[in-house]
């Protein structure tokens, strides 16, 4: 795995996002990374991210999902063009549609490992399939459809 | 509109959701309301909940629409019984797969309608559609697949 994560090379004006903004004090500051051609994200929910006691809610797990996918699109956007993540112009997608799966209930108290593998990229869109897992338990299954960051949005 | 909401009817031991639980000290709790035969939840989402400075980060659409479909389901078992929402046993649903399309900027600052409507109802099982709004702006759309509480998320 390399030091930086796919989120830390987002410019600053794209780095507010509750879930994987660094900028964010109050987010979840997901960070992702390389681990062949899989991406991998390890996050610990704080308890307050609960369904039931011991139980990590499901809009928790699509939020990691979701931020894990649109930074693997970003990281595979580079990749696919042969350049490094601090180069000009920047990547930057969100998600045009997520579809989540919940296979088993999710225990908090322990380390998440969301794990992303794209499946498809092609001009401004790339589709991300992720699987979250609590130790050997396969929690859930989701796949994201990113596009790149609409000028709508940059406006603001 | 009623009084309470669906969520309120949660027993304690299910009301600590991060989405509805009403004992959550620091979530969202989604409240939300009959209204013919929609369900309806109004939520208006705080700054730190933001994609980029004046947009709603997906995460959170997909909590607002997730945690509505699943008090939905719920209200709507109690329908289905002909009896009321403080009646025994009481209904909580969980989550068995979510579909979010994405299909405008969700704007921050303004508050949020999410309409629900059951297009099945069966057994343990609910299938809720559900539409995000900002004033005439349809947002976002989903469908929630909810069952009933599985004995394994109980035991703890």
């Amino acid at each position: 795995m390399q030091e930086k994560a796919f989120q830390d090379f987002y410019p600053d004006e794209f780095s507010h996002c509750y879930g994987c903004g660094r900028l964010n004090a109050h987010g979840l500051k997901i960070k992702s990374f390389w681990d062949g051609e899989e991406s991998v994200a390890v996050f610990s929910p704080e308890e307050k991210y609960m369904a039931l006691p011991g139980f990590v809610y499901g809009g928790l797990i699509a939020s990691l999902i979701d931020c894990h996918g649109t930074g693997t699109a970003a990281a595979a956007s580079y990749r696919k063009e042969n350049r490094p993540m601090d180069s000009e112009p920047p990547f930057r997608f969100v998600t045009a549609s997520l579809k989540i799966d919940f296979l088993a209930p999710t225990p908090l108290g322990t380390a998440l490992e969301i794990r992303g593998r794209v499946i498809e990229i092609k001009g401004k869109k790339v589709v991300v399939e992720a699987k979250l897992s609590a130790g050997k338990t396969l929690c859930a299954t989701g796949t994201v459809v990113a596009v790149q960051l609409p000028p709508s949005m940059m406006a603001k």
